[in-house]
């Protein structure tokens, strides 16, 4: 049973999808905090329903960033979480967060990264006129989406998509990939060889 | 019927799987020459026996790049040629070439571009870490494997993978999607929107 702590800024689709995985009995981990940077987020509203220890910690309510980030860390500190789960938490962590947590940090981005790293990657998609991209799940580093990756899923660009359309197909595949990662994570039994993360 | 030119340096499979296409009668094309710019290059025994316009312009024979590629560009010129295909043909094109056949000369990258461009792209993706890797039929235009996008096939890299097993892997979908990428410009009805190729 691994513990995780999920960071959101938004309304957490993610966070739902594996909130309804581990419910389902398809995922052995355990929800130990649920951490908004916005207090309006609605991903918090929906962890408060379920139960989970909901924290907002504003960051306009903190003189700076390293302040706002002093007091993430001391909530997590507190959960003792195995993985720190970002799941549309906008905002970018120090170098001093990520060792902090170093090859504990998950993220996932809607591209199959190398390709289209940074915001609005699936434009970044479309205008580049790729057949295939997708979604990643992968480990933060001090890269832009740079990190070991853990799992990746395809899904095809069609000529009439635009950027909504393709977002929308790639979020379908996303709720899966993040629990698959989070699943095989679960069972501890990876290493990390150079950039592979490699399951056994 | 589109009128194919193969240019190659080695066994040519991509060029035996077009070969195989129209003889199924799944690709409406014809072959009208085969270029290698190696004389013990595999593909021209195959075309010889198969009755092709075979054709061996060995770079050493010639003082210079320029001269080399004019005699294969004036052996393209008899051949009037829809669409160059380049299958393994180990030769950089140069500029005045690649305009001389704009948005007609075709080639197929053993990766997902815009991921892991130039040599070994199937050692970049193991690597890399990657969990998904693939192929790219794109034209060919002056940046490195970076040209308008026709077709891409995705397949999975696997834990146990090294560079041989997933150039295997990528190579038996490489076949149907040269295919794919011929039949769907022997339709004619594409545009090149920017970098998008769209069908109609």
């Amino acid at each position: 049973m691994i513990r995780l702590a999920i960071l959101l800024s938004g309304r957490g689709s993610n966070f739902a999808a594996i909130h309804d995985a581990i419910s389902a009995g398809k995922l052995e981990a355990e929800i130990v905090a649920v951490i908004s940077n916005r207090p309006d987020a609605g991903g918090i509203a929906r962890s408060l329903e379920l139960g989970y220890a909901a924290h907002v910690v504003d960051h306009k309510a903190f003189a700076n960033r390293a302040a706002h980030e002093a007091e993430v860390l001391r909530l997590l500190r507190d959960a003792n979480p195995d993985f720190v789960v970002l799941a549309g938490y906008m905002r970018l962590l120090s170098a001093s967060f990520i060792e902090a947590y170093r090859n504990r940090i998950t993220n996932i981005h809607p591209s199959l990264l190398p390709s289209f790293p940074g915001v609005d990657a699936q434009a970044q998609a479309i205008a580049h006129g790729v057949k295939v991209s997708g979604c990643t799940v992968h480990f933060v580093d001090e890269g832009l989406d740079a990190g070991p990756i853990i799992v990746q899923r395809a899904v095809p660009v069609l000529d009439g998509d635009d950027e909504s359309s393709l977002s929308a197909r790639i979020l379908e595949q996303e709720h899966g990939a993040y629990v698959e990662a989070l699943q095989k994570l679960s069972g501890r039994r990876y290493t990390i060889d150079g950039r592979r993360v490699l399951f056994s």
